[in-house]
Formats: C-alpha cells, sequence, structure tokens
C-alpha cells in the first residue's frame, strides 16, 4: 500500500481550497489516496516569528488576485468568506473528529465551498454543526469542544512544524514536502518518478555559508 | 509603443534568476521591451517588518528544492554561489548606471550567471567591475559607489515600494503587478488579452472586514 499524501490545509487560505479541488484527481492520476490533515496555520506563523501573506497590505491585494486568476483558470467559483482573517479553530476541530474517509471528505468539501466557495463562512457553530450533522456526525460543535479535539489539531499542527511544513496548503509524501497549489506540478512529477530535482546541486546549498545577513 | 515589461530583480533571488532567463522570450511573444529594475530585496523585508524564505529555516530549505525542481523543468544549469544570503548592493549599483540596453541587458544576464549559474558570486567588486569593463562599461565600481548611484537602487525600492511592490522577481506592466517566476502563467494570459481574473469577485474582497487576527 503506497504513502497516502497528507494533505495539510487550513479553512483561512484561499490556496488551501484550490488544492483541495484538486488534490484528489491528482492523487488518483497516481495511485493514491489524499488523508487530510486540520492545521492551523496562524501557530505556524508564530512559531517562525513570521506574517502571513493576508498581514502584509500590498501582498494581501495581490494575493486575492493571484488566487481569482488560478480560480479562473480552473473555472473554479471562488468567492470570499463574510469575513477574512477570521477563526477556523472550530471548522478544524470538527473536521479532525473520528469519522469515516467519506465523511470527513464530504465535510472538508462543504465546509471549504462554504469559506471560498460563495457560502456562509465557517465561523458560525450552529452552521458548522449543522452540516456535519447532515453528514452523519452528530454533536460535533460538543464534541470538538473537547480537551481530546483541541489537543488534535494542536498536535497535529505541531508535528506538521517538526516536519519541516511552514505554509499551508502542504502535501507531505513519501518523505517529501511540497508547499502551495504552485507547486502541485512538481508533486505529480515527483509521483511519477520524474523529479527534475537535482540532488548534487542541493548537497551544494546544505553547506553554504552566508555572507550577509539582516541586521 | 506599448509599455515595456518593468522586471524588478535582486541578484540574491533564485527565482529572479530563473524568472530572467524567461522574460525576455515571454516579452518577445507578445511583442514588449523588457526594462530591467534593479531593487534590493532586504529593503522591502524591512518595510513590511517580515521575513525572506531565506530566514526562516524550514522554509529555506524547501525554497532551494522548488526552486532546483523549476530549473530541472527549463533545463537550466543552477548551482548557488559561493554564500548566500550574500550583499547584493554593488551588483545591483553597477547594473543601475548609466548604458545602452543591450549592455544592461548582457551584463545581468553576466552577473546572474555568476550568481546562480555557477560562477564566482558578485561580492568581489574586481570581478563586478571586470565584467563591467568587458562589457564597455568602464569604472563602474567607482561610479556605483557615488551618491547618485546609491541614490538610484534606493529610489528604485522605494518606489517600487509605493506600487506595492513586496518581493522578487516582480513584472510591472499597465497599472498591474506580477509577482514571482510561478505568477509567469498569468502575466502572459493578462498581456495576451486573457486574463482569468474575476473583477466582481475582486471587487467584493476590497470591502471585506477581518473578523480574527493574531495578537
Amino acid at each position: 500500500m503506497p504513502d497516502p499524501l497528507r494533505f495539510l490545509f487550513d479553512f483561512i487560505s484561499p490556496y488551501a481550497y484550490l488544492a483541495w479541488t484538486q488534490v484528489h484527481a491528482l492523487a488518483g492520476r497516481v495511485g493514491r489516496e489524499v488523508e487530510p490533515v486540520p492545521v492551523l496555520f496562524a501557530a505556524m506563523l508564530n512559531a517562525n516569528d513570521t506574517r502571513g501573506p493576508a498581514e502584509i497590505p500590498a501582498k494581501r491585494t495581490y494575493v486575492f488576485k493571484d488566487v481569482l486568476r488560478s480560480a479562473g483558470v480552473l473555472g473554479l467559483p471562488l468567492t470570499p468568506p463574510p469575513s477574512h482573517p477570521f477563526n477556523p479553530l472550530l471548522a478544524l476541530r470538527v473536521c479532525s473528529l473520528p469519522m469515516s474517509q467519506d465523511q470527513r471528505r464530504a465535510l472538508i468539501d462543504r465546509l471549504f465551498a462554504e469559506t471560498w466557495g460563495g457560502g456562509r463562512g465557517v465561523t458560525d457553530p450552529g452552521l458548522v454543526g449543522a452540516i456535519a450533522a447532515e453528514l452523519g456526525v452528530p454533536d460535533a460543535v460538543a464534541r470538538a469542544g473537547a480537551p481530546e479535539a483541541k489537543a488534535r489539531v494542536r498536535q497535529a499542527t505541531e508535528e506538521a512544524l517538526q516536519q519541516g511544513v511552514f505554509g499551508v496548503p502542504t502535501v507531505l509524501v513519501d518523505g517529501e514536502l511540497f508547499w502551495g497549489y504552485d507547486s502541485f506540478g512538481h508533486l505529480e512529477r515527483f509521483l511519477r518518478g520524474e523529479d527534475t530535482l537535482d540532488a548534487q546541486a542541493l548537497q551544494r546549498w546544505s553547506d553554504l555559508p552566508a555572507s550577509a545577513s539582516r541586521t
């Protein structure tokens, strides 16, 4: 059984939405499964003491345009949620509850559609709970508030950081990491055994000294 | 006369190198010129109070792999310079001296090759000066140290920030901004009149409130 594509995501990221709509087809083309892993992007920014794209005004404007252009290329509807940034923790915790693979995929589909597909956002517990219940996941909001549910997302985020993840979406597979929807071309070549990475050149990087740095 | 592609770059960025090797062909396909603009990436990071990809250890490792994979797709040699990060100011100032369009393109070609094409780097004034002299730009190092040469790169960087630029490579053309080598697909569609940006959806972003932020 080959490794699944571990798809690390946070609803906050429109690139994660783009990638989610494409990752199953990609996995299917190379005979792999997708294992979605909800993680908290804000905690990654905190850990790296840096700012997210939506936290730099010029980059925020640009990112919106870029993601709309990529959605346009895919013919995918993309509409911002009622507010952004928003707190994604409830939705992430609900997605991390025990449930079947099919339920989890359907739940993430629905919550991404509520976020980026012209829906109502995913910060209203009533709405999130109702969607989960429709898909056969009862009492989701109450259970998402339990310590073990909170720990699940926190631990997944910490594990990701330990594995070198610094943003979302990220795909982890066969010991490699692919960040961002823009990396899907490289990811697919890698999975087809057509990786264009020059291992010798990479080795040279690892021992590279710095001769200047910002103060 | 249509607007040229204003290509903003810093030798520090391997993505700027990839983009430089492709931007003339892209411009040629859509009947445009390329106007290279040396800017200081570090000053953009300072202005936005954020960290560059090479300043976050996990991201640094990833970026090297990603850029090597993209170079592999292009069949382009990519070898890191003797040190990185390094101080690119001398090379940027030399490229901003008055000279013909052909000289500037050849000079940038040579200095990018010294940086990312297996060369000796661009921090040695003797080497940079010799390359400029070979191309018919005499006394380049001395002239690059003059106040007006320093001001030229500083002003280009400040103007870029005012126009919403936050990183390199960036192409400015017809009032639009395209960041990164990964955006070249969108850039070319834009220049062909096939932009997939949904202006209505973009409008919704501009008025979007935040409902959460990191502290």
